[in-house]
């Protein structure tokens, strides 16, 4: 079998055109691995291709595609990959064990299906606890080392660059400090470039970390890396403190995904090596694209970005307090650790209720309108928005909503009662289940716009997408403009009625026309009204942004 | 005015019965001031009591209740804490500002505010880098140290405990040492029993930390404690780092809330310390509250738990990878740092396509349902799982209706078409949104149960309000131990349609019996739809939980 193998791996090893920017530093990506075991996770294989892309795209050195062999989807991924994807910056890396105990190398189907990957790196998981050694594997220490001796050397001898991952190596370490050493020599002298220590349990702190890793690399000498899991709420941490204390090799999954808690975040740990380390870990100019593939990573995995992630998060630089507003009036860096902008991201001021006339200020200002001058005008704002914030509107997550607000006090406060691009006069909506199993949904709208009454029905996959329909229908007979504008996000959330007044519904809508996106919210008793309540605003503010004027 | 402040504190000075477990080390939880700056956050008088009863009850030592003063709910809630809240473990701190610049201490309306709230502790906030003292107080070095000395003192001779928190301490640090060293010596010279250095911006990483603080308690004496925040994700490890340099005193606030990224997390801060450090710092029993407590805030502040916060989140120790699944049936320590059982959580397998028949028989477990000695059953599961959640449902979220897709194939094996509660022969929802402004919601019900047919009509404050009501009307006719049941969340996310499929709805709904919750899930075309058959799942596992045997 070995014969029919290839001897030589696919891609050429590292060079300046392809490989980690700098061979003596490693940023390792494994959120295709370890990053799909995380809760809500279900990756396809276009998926996996989707987020090879955007991860080579930010320049990260190493890219671990999965298992293969142990895994189809794995063997297709790393497959198309091959042929499909023509990597700027990354290697790809297969993921594997060490032989099976008791069982040749050469005759150990999944170490063959690691060469068979065409993959150039090869990374091995191995147990360096002892307890892990007995239990799980039912073998003996011995026997163990043998097992990451033979197949590192193996794969070094087809040519493959070979990282060793040390699973549970802390907690090993405790146990058995001499044992879990033999393991990291005897990878690095079998041929391994780097042995990875894993806090697989993620029950590590910093200090701990960094102690640990400076005993294993002064008594033994290997290139050492590390994998952190986020149990502890430190898995950032603890992977600079290995980088404190002499690793080079850091593994991170984007946006931290990964089993139980998560892994060490790519995100914050490669700011913090440019920005707070001043180590060059990716392609130039690459970190201000930090947000965008943040939250491009987000979609592909379909999980809703997190709003509080460090340095990426929508509220990453965002600002509440009045105190602080005032204070980023004088100069933003006052309250601001890094320029959002070297990570892609923008500082934004916050309306709510807590705010004062500062933040409505700065926000009018964001939003190219000045507010300035007119002292009783901010203060209706502020009224206005404690109003509806109160009714469970929220401004925060909805600015097109926000904006219209504003235009419409600025409006009053010039010429009277805002113009509106329409007007609905009712509507309507029915679902129904058939005896076949079949639904349908139909919904009529009445309204006027420009003057002229427009009555028309529409049918549409749900009641929400059937009254979309019918207002668009009806409205871009007036506004061609709507054509372009595609609804591209909806949400969700019943607000739980304390004091007795019932629960509401809030609707978030997110609405494209192809070169920008913009947010609105709705609330009332019902979902439908609530949705109603967020395309209406979507609409006028599409409009808006078209540079129609309004004619009710 | 000084004559008409109280002398003496309301509280009684720290004693066994009442205050901080240990005066040697603070938990000082900060979520009704700092935490409340999140975005998203808006806490009413009424959640801020909530709040604070939660934190007692967990055991912290300190809870500062907000800037009474400056802000008029936060005032009310001084009072009404006081009159309403036995506490029975923390003390109530009030935060405010040092005195203004030029202006005497007892002259200063803030300073009176922080008196009249008759707090037994006052946190003062003060600069503590040259740049924020003259581009933000505007004011110079030597007056800011006379309005640091003078309020301490001054709060000090009012009978109030001081701590001071060095606002942008680290920055500042970096900037000038000395003048950063001079604020901590004056406010301790002063009376400050404790004097905190914050991170205010964020930017510390924990090795910076444990070097500055170790070097200012060297060369100052005073009592240090750590106000960190989460811009570079180690808000946790800088809290713990300050710890190890010898701070004794820890800002957190509940599930990291907090301006921008937010703040070092209480519940892993103490997690760690207590199960880490070996340092008792809640009152004995407390710890295993962590997640009940930290579920309960978010309720309060109406935030969907993290569910991937350490120590707290459900997916805490929640295991997918079928190597993991594998290895923890043979033991569970294995792969986790802890025993979920000591912070109030548990263990989970999940199910879902990675997963394998080891996790599936796991879970079976789970539910006391014993699939061990079924081969086939459990491939028969675990396809039907690949082939739903390849059409959008997810079990993850949803253990209720994997638990009656599991016993479905269960009856499947044994008998045949599995028996149901009832089954729907049609039914239709209208929503009309009328031209005075109102709505109407009407949904029409057609159902078989115990050989019964049952029409129902009923109105809803919305769609899915009325289709439930119809549903329950007519269900309870049969099934009278409806009547408990009733629908607490309801979730809706939209799934886009990749390859060309077109999107579809999600939705999660969780319902409670008064004794516990359980979740179902529904996937459709649309949200009416989809909500439905979560709908039909909460209630026929409602009846299966009530012993209910099914007659369709």
């Amino acid at each position: 079998m070995t014969d029919a193998l290839p001897s030589e791996p696919a891609q050429a090893p590292p060079s300046p055109a392809q490989g980690p920017v700098s061979d003596d530093f490693h940023v390792f990506d494994t959120t295709l691995r370890d990053g799909a075991q995380r809760e809500g996770i279900n990756l396809t294989v276009a998926d996996k291709l989707t987020i090879a892309r955007h991860l080579d795209d930010f320049g990260v050195g190493f890219i671990e595609g999965g298992w293969p062999g142990a895994n189809p989807r794995d063997t297709e991924f790393f497959a198309r990959a091959r042929a499909e994807i023509d990597f700027r910056h990354a290697q790809l890396v297969a993921f594997g064990a060490t032989r099976k105990a008791g069982v040749r190398v050469e005759d150990d189907p999944q170490v063959a299906a690691l060469l068979e990957s065409q993959a150039p790196v090869v990374t091995l998981v191995a147990k360096s606890h002892v307890r892990h050694v007995e239990l799980a594997l039912r073998t003996t220490p011995e026997e163990n080392l043998a097992m990451v001796r033979d197949t590192v050397a193996y794969l070094r001898a087809h040519g493959r660059r070979v990282f060793l991952d040390c699973e549970h190596f802390f907690d090993g370490y405790v146990r058995d400090p001499d044992y879990a050493k033999q393991v990291v020599r005897t990878a690095s002298e079998a041929g391994a470039d780097v042995v990875v220590l894993c806090d697989t349990n993620g029950g590590m702190l910093p200090a701990q970390v960094t102690a640990v890793v400076r005993t294993v690399l002064a008594d033994t000498g290997a290139r050492l890396g590390i994998h952190a899991q986020d149990d502890t709420g430190c898995a950032v941490a603890n992977t600079l403190a290995a980088v404190d204390a002499g690793a080079t090799h850091v593994q991170c999954t984007a946006n931290g995904y990964g089993e139980r808690v998560g892994n060490a975040n790519l995100f914050p740990v490669v700011a913090a090596l440019e920005l707070k380390y001043d180590r060059r870990v990716l392609p130039a100019g690459k970190l201000a694209e930090t947000t965008r593939i943040s939250h491009a990573i987000a979609e592909v995995v379909n999980l809703t970005p997190s709003t509080h992630q460090p340095y990426v998060g929508v509220s990453a630089f965002a600002h509440k307090a009045g105190l602080h507003a005032s204070a980023i009036k004088i100069d933003p860096d006052l309250y601001q650790h890094i320029d959002p902008a070297q990570v892609g991201n923008t500082m934004r001021m916050l309306v709510s209720d807590m705010a004062g006339r500062a933040s409505i200020e700065l926000k009018g200002k964001e939003l190219g309108i000045d507010l300035g001058g007119d002292r009783a005008l901010v203060g209706r704002v502020v009224e206005r928005v404690k109003e509806r914030e109160l009714a469970g509107y929220t401004y925060e997550a909805a600015d097109a909503s926000f904006e219209l607000l504003l235009r419409a006090e600025l409006q009053r406060a010039a010429a009277g009662e805002p113009r509106r691009y329409f007007r609905v006069e009712s509507w309507r909506a029915i679902v129904e289940d058939r005896p076949d199993g079949t639904h349908a949904n139909e919904a009529t709208v009445k309204l006027w716009a420009k003057g002229e009454r427009i009555v028309t029905t529409a049918e549409g996959n749900g009641p929400v997408n059937a009254l979309d329909r019918a207002l668009r229908i009806g409205l871009e007979r007036i506004y061609p403009q709507l054509a372009k504008i595609e609804l591209v996000d909806y949400k969700v959330r019943i607000l739980e009625g304390r004091q007795g007044t019932g629960s509401i519904t809030r609707v978030l809508v997110s609405t494209t026309d192809g070169h920008g996106e913009w947010s609105t919210v709705g609330v009332a008793e019902n979902v439908i009204a609530a949705s109603w309540q967020a395309l209406d605003d979507a609409y006028a503010y599409g409009l808006l942004r078209a540079g129609v004027e309004p004619r009710e």
